[in-house]
């Protein structure tokens, strides 16, 4: 019976117990979309989860698992001040100051302190903006930003050593991702932005976690964070799209301080009949949740960009930086370029003449206009006067793209058809940043300094690097968010 | 074409408006969820209700629509003032108010005053607790507590004028309860609590023309509230129920302010693909948003409760009333009473064993037991100490109740059978607090009085009721929330 202690059989439903002792397969395991639910309830996955969670310990985390949170936090704290000087951040700070609390907690990047539910918001957003966060493959989640958001601005009002830190990260990501892999695909293809709507539960399990919450209020946090549902994929393109972590990052953290009060939901909030599972998805596979839990670590399938985009045209990019150094390409020899990739590209990335950067970004065909041209993709290819340049724009018009099904989500057969008359082919494998072909340490590193200079001073930038890769020693992790807020 | 002016085509896709011309049946009035839908995009909703909202004038509502807002500000501000010292409130108070900003608004019943966001939000969950506030039959909508709480918070911050007060409520009622029918009961019975998915548009549509936000950023406020969905059923009977309106009001509100800054959201959120409407329901009928707008007004439709309770029991508690002054029943004759009711009593009040007052008003048969013992079911007949009574416990499990789809939601049969062996029946044709047989005037504000009683003192409840009596003669409307605010 994986996944299910004895102790978890107490607590499900004696029906649902029954049926699990009489077939593994039919247990927590099932997809509770099909016909057998009818016939047995769902397991109590909110008080399993919630049970898990509050019992979870800093020392049982493999040291593996433990890297990749570093690097995650090194990677969302590089996007957060990256991105804490566009547009979209300078509003939502003007919009929200005359209401906000008293100076708690930093806006990494950016001067001015806010209370910590307000700070969680504008930090979750600006690491976001560019899109340029990490990526849970298996669901495209973006993991850090609203579980990292929440404690990170936490960690300035009460503080949270470097282990609890990391411990309550960990326990984040894991309840996003298990989440989001008992919903995914079809929550996701019902419109629903998976960072935002999962995220939440993150930042609510996160919180509960440093707020020491027992089992029955961490169910209550959980529910409280099911109930605060924020992220719709037709917003892809606007600034509510990075609007959608900042707010799971403020609701899962406003979830769990109100638990913490005595502040009541369901305990069966996410498994219930008229719960979060019925409202969202047609496809409920609570084993997701519920199965391997303490030996498999989504936080290990963490993924982190190395270009400022969607990761779904990652491949297109990688191939055609690699055929572009490979064969010294410029964009006068370009007579065609071909693309076959995986569908969603199409759907999440087709937009064919974008007018701004952010839609840029979701422009498949800019992207490798781009790409060919200035051999990256970093946040400047992805800038409005790159968008709107004229040389840029045409080259984009002849990039053509087709779906193809057999094509992974990592993967992209290009074709570049030359003025000469060569024919030039690449097929990605695996895109770089991918989990088989990850950034190394030193490439993260790299990218967190991009993402700083110009924001934050050359000493500083290296003082905050250092502090995440330490993060596990630091009696604080406040001390992060000091040294990352901006300068006045 | 009905509810479609000229430059409202003008706006509606081209494929939009020719099978508009051709059929006026399919125009906006077609369901979208019908096969029809494969051949024509919907019409252009979330623009074409940003334009409304945006050009509508005080001076167009009818008086009668005037005057049942009025009311429904006049039972809201009594509910929100009665809710005010509940458990629910004092955590959620605690609970933020170490992160609130500063005290620009009045919470109402309580001396403590809060950012006009965290009033909103206090305010919208205190309005609710009792589940005393009114309701939309249509849709099982609480109308005034999204939209009030928003606006009234705001208007301790800006002035606003009684007219433009009553206008916008207007419109923040009509926007909800719009986008209510055009999804209900479909996106109901999915699980969702449509108070709160509903509500948050009403809040962001008044807030949004208080804020006087053009269409574009009317549509963009709207897109934000349609991706802050608050509100699933399961936590009926937690105090996550009243979280929601609260929660809504407090979104909308965060939607209007960011819109008004130039944060952008879709301008296609509500239709749109990956949209709200596929999101959050199966049917989305957007003729019941588009249609007859400004001669069909849902604020005309608004009912008052006056009892304590699901909006769905007051027909059984109606009739048990009755029943009971009609022949001087008395606990101790009664053998047992047969309730049939429509479906959704059972499903939404079936609790046969409530632990907590607020458990006892999803009971049917507790309702019934103690208005049958009390002659009245108000918040005192709904209290802790009530449905722990041993007499009422034993009077309730002699109450059976059968679902007929027959029966109406605003109707019940009641059959009491007493220990003489005589049969007393009744129909509830419609029950008292209906469209039909509505609450008077006089009626609403002895339930204004009653719940504000020991609250505030009795001169000042009189002031706050002659306020809200004659809001549109106010210069600000803040004044009733400054004469509402609990006494230090």
């Amino acid at each position: 019976m994986p996944g299910l202690s004895r102790r978890d059989m107490l607590h499900a439903s004696a029906a649902a117990a029954t049926a699990a002792m009489a077939s593994p397969a039919r247990a927590a395991g099932r997809d509770e979309s099909s016909p057998a639910d009818k016939v047995a309830p769902p397991p109590a996955v909110t008080q399993i989860l919630a049970r898990r969670i509050a019992e979870a310990k800093y020392g049982d985390i493999p040291a593996a698992v433990r890297k990749e949170a570093v690097r995650a936090l090194l990677n969302w704290t590089g996007c957060a001040i990256g991105g804490s000087h566009h547009e979209t951040i300078d509003i939502a700070v003007s919009a929200i100051s005359p209401f906000a609390g008293p100076g708690q907690a930093s806006l990494l990047g950016r001067p001015q302190r806010l209370d910590i539910i307000s700070a969680a918001f504008v930090n979750g957003v600006s690491s976001h903006v560019f899109d340029f966060d990490d990526t849970h493959l298996k669901t495209i989640i973006h993991p850090a930003g609203p579980v990292a958001s929440a404690i990170l601005a936490y960690s300035e009002y009460a503080p949270v050593s470097g282990q609890d830190f990391v411990n309550a990260l960990v326990l984040g990501i894991e309840t996003e991702c298990r989440l989001g892999n008992a919903v995914y695909p079809e929550h996701y293809a019902q419109g629903w932005h998976i960072t935002g709507t999962c995220g939440v539960f993150g930042a609510a399990a996160a919180m509960g976690k440093l707020l020491g919450l027992d089992e029955k209020r961490m169910a209550h946090a959980l529910g409280l964070a099911a109930t605060q549902q924020t992220g719709l994929k037709i917003m892809f393109g606007s600034m509510t799209k990075s609007f959608h972590p900042g707010r799971a990052a403020q609701n899962g953290m406003l979830a769990a301080l109100l638990a913490a009060k005595g502040f009541t939901s369901s305990d069966r909030a996410l498994e219930g009949k008229d719960g979060w599972g019925g409202a969202v998805s047609p496809k409920r596979k609570w084993s997701e949740v519920l199965d391997d839990w303490g030996t498999r670590y989504e936080t290990a399938l963490n993924t982190y960009k190395p270009f400022a985009c969607g990761i779904v045209i990652h491949p297109a990019i990688d191939g055609i930086i690699q055929l572009r150094n490979g064969h010294g390409l410029t964009p006068d020899q370009i007579a065609g370029i071909k693309l076959d990739v995986h569908p969603l590209v199409l759907s999440l990335t087709g937009k064919t003449e974008p007018q701004t950067g952010l839609e840029g970004k979701f422009s498949v065909y800019h992207a490798v206009a781009v790409a060919l041209t200035e051999g990256k993709a970093g946040e400047k290819q992805f800038s409005g006067r790159a968008v709107r340049d004229p040389a840029l724009a045409a080259l984009r018009r002849k990039v053509e793209a087709a779906a193809d099904p057999a094509i992974g989500e990592d993967q992209a057969r290009i074709t570049v058809t030359l003025k000469d008359g060569r024919v030039l082919k690449t097929f990605v494998e695996h895109a770089l940043g991918s989990t088989i072909n990850p950034m190394s340490d030193g490439a993260l590193a790299a990218k967190f300094t991009d993402l700083a200079e110009g924001i934050l001073p050359p000493d500083r930038i290296q003082r905050v690097a250092g502090l995440c890769w330490r993060v596990e020693e630091l009696a604080n992790a406040a001390e992060i968010a000091t040294a990352a807020a901006g300068v006045a």
